[in-house]
This record gives C-alpha cells, structure tokens and sequence, in this order.
C-alpha cells in the first residue's frame, strides 16, 4: 500500500524533507493535500478523535493504519524501512542526532522572518525582523553550515555523506536546507559557502542521484515561494 | 561505568530533561559541568577534532566510549536502555513525536524572551519580547497544552501517562515544561491550567514518584533562574 503524505499543497515546508526521503527510496506515496479534496481529509484528520496518534500538526504521513507526525521523525521511520539509515543503534542515534541539528537550523530559519510570531504576517513584524536576519546571517547560518564542513571531513577525507560511507535522510535534508538558503538569501549564502566546499560538494552529489534529479524536475516539486519557511526578502538578505 | 552528562552548569535548560530521565531510571551520572574543572571538560570535547560524532551543542551524554547530543536523541537513547519508552517500534516512535511536540514548545518558550537573537541580552530585545508573549500567551501555550490533554483523554479514560499504560520519558518532559510555564508565567498559566485536568494530573503524580521527589528536594535539581529557558519577567507574563 502506498503511503499517504499529508502536507499544506503550497509550499515546501517541513513536509520537503519527508518528499525528499520518500523520493529517493523511490517509494510509492499520495502527496494528499495537492490532490482534490485532500485538504479535506487532512483536516478530518487534524480533527478527528479517533486517531489514536493525533499529530500536533502536519506534516504527518500515513502507513498502512498507523499515522506518524514530527519530520525527524517521520524520517527516523522511513530510513529504517528504506536503508536510508544505518542499521545498527549507534550510527541510527548520530543520523538522527545530524537531522535535531538541521531541524534546529531551519525553525530558526522559519523564525527570521516571524521573529513575534507565526500568527502574524510578515509585514506586521518586518522590523523585528530585519534585527533578527542581521544575527542570523553573520553568526547562526555559519556557525550551523561550519559545523557540517567539520562533520563531513571527519568522516572521511574524501567522504560523500555525513554519516559512514552510505547515503542517509540527513544527507538529503542538509542539500534542502542548502537550496533553501541560498534561495532565500543568496547574497549572504555566497560569502558564506566559499568556506564549504564539502557542504556544497554534499549538495552537488544529491541533486545527481537519478531519482532526486527526476524528482526536482518534475512538477512534484514544489517551487520555492513566500509562503514557505525559506523565503527571499531583499531586505533580509542584505540586513546588516 | 557512571553516565556523565555535559550541560552549562548554572541552568535547568535542554539538560534538565535528561536530568529527569537519568534521575528516574536511577541510573549513575556525573553531571560533569557542575564539579570543578567541569566546563574546561566540557568545552575540550566541543573543540575537540577527535570526537567522532560531535555535538553542535550540549546537552551531550557520554556513554562509555560514545558521545550523544541532542536532547530529543539522548532520551531515546536513555529510554531503549532504561526502560522509559516502549519496546515496539510503533510506541517507540510515538513517544518520540511527543517529545518532539515537547521541544518545539520548550523552543518557542525560549524565543519568546529572545525572538530577536540569543546572541543579544533580554534587554535588548525587551521590546519584541512584549509583543511575542503576547501571542505566546494567547495563543501557543493553550494550543500545545491544549493538545498533550487530548493525548492522555485518548489514552483512556483514566489514563496517567502519555502513552500506552507506562511511564515514558515525555511525561517527565511534560511535567519540566508544566513546571516552567509555570515559574515564568504564573499568572496566564493559572488561567490555563483550568481547563487542563489531566494535565495538571501528570504533573502531580510525577511529582510523587520517589526518585523525582528525592531529586527535586536535592541540590542536584537547580532552581529556575533567569538565565535558563523559562524566565519570570513580570512584562512578559502580563503582556497582553
């Protein structure tokens, strides 16, 4: 049975780094928000009861009757089932480990441009974040992408993936934060990235494997925009 | 051989829930930072180019040879061991997406008195902390709350855990959180609470466990201050 991967259809999100993943594995899965009435049954499912697993919210992916929310998570499942983890508890702990660390850099990533708060619009907490992207570009952005560069070339002189010698879920997701970044702040991420040439290197690799390249190609990705959680603002970008 | 857990010694912070957990396993640990020459330990591991599996960030658990960060990641760990999680993978990944739930709103609980930078003082971004615990208050702390009560109200009817009949480590996570809303914002936090019976359960009855009480009386447990991530700021708790 093909999984069913409930996510907001508009954007990106959260619910990329589960795409990801499932692409790769080359997993047959719904996107079922993007579909007609999906938006419906995602939230009869957000609403419902009689969900013994209610998630908190999307995205959250379906197998089989059981019903998995939070995307580390969702991909602490996925890799196990798919070999896009390592089998054995210790190298399993440090993928994970790697994916808390990319999830904390992309909430701050989300939160540069809703520093008040997620309910309200961008333009309502502009200046705030203006403030916020100044710190976020000089010190957050490097501080997180150095510690991947020391990451990967601890792991190998000449090692592709961040964790042993095979390709895992964090892997994939580290290249969407890289695509994401440099979309929303291409003029800081260019300074930035002549620092990395082992993180730049990691996101080459991935966009070549045939089925993400097939993926990125394809009309399932979902264009970057400014709904999402990477967004290009001028003004950010250039806050100093 | 002794656990030793590396965390800033002066605050509960992201370390206190692997205090918790530790505490109730009655599992040996050396809470390393806390005794002499401990944060020159500390910070020798977060420069060290040998680590093989770095942390971004403490908290980090060494378990015998092996160093795990990310407080999500070392519960996990913790919890396999020492029997607070489930042994099935389903349960397993189900108190992992509640622990998750828990650190989005221990994050957001931290950025409201720092929604501009942590790299800046709370009085320099007091402004913005006004306006953030505005909607933190109205809006994220019921919804999260709001959220673990339909939780433990689908666990059955007089369920006391989180999930399934035994404790996990998210009900410790739930008890920290409750006791942190509660020291930074006790006035909008009475007003919350109210509705929130099973909740409020939780908290008591971890309370009462005999290891937890004999923490908490102890000087192992720090007091909430702050510099940590639950702050009382009278502003804040009354902001509107």
């Amino acid at each position: 049975m093909p999984y069913e991967l409930y996510y907001w259809p508009d954007i990106q999100g959260r619910g990329e780094f589960v795409r990801l993943a499932l692409e790769e594995a080359g997993a047959p899965y719904a996107d079922v928000a993007r579909k007609k009435s999906g938006m419906i049954k995602l939230e009869r499912i957000l609403e419902s009861e009689r969900v013994k697993h209610p998630p908190f919210a999307p995205p959250f992916l379906k197998a089989g009757s059981r019903i998995i929310a939070q995307t580390a998570n969702i991909l602490q499942f996925i890799g196990a089932r798919h070999g896009l983890a390592p089998k054995n508890e210790e190298g399993r702990l440090w993928v994970h480990q790697l994916q808390l660390t990319i999830a904390d850099l992309v909430a701050e990533a989300h939160d540069v441009h809703h520093p008040v708060s997620a309910g309200l619009y961008y333009k309502d907490q502009k200046r705030e974040a203006k403030r916020a992207a100044k710190h976020f570009l000089a010190e957050r952005i490097p501080k997180f992408l150095t510690y991947f560069e020391a990451v990967l070339m601890r792991n190998g002189r000449n090692a592709t993936y961040l964790a042993g010698a095979r390709l895992s879920y964090a892997d994939l997701s580290l290249f969407q934060v890289v695509e994401g970044l440099r979309y929303a702040f291409p003029r800081a991420m260019r300074r930035t990235e002549a620092k990395l040439p082992r993180v730049v290197g990691l996101r080459n690799h991935i966009t070549a494997r045939p089925r993400i390249a097939t993926y990125l190609a394809s009309d399932r990705r979902i264009p970057f925009n400014e709904n999402g959680i990477f967004r290009h603002y001028l003004e950010l970008d250039r806050a100093r």
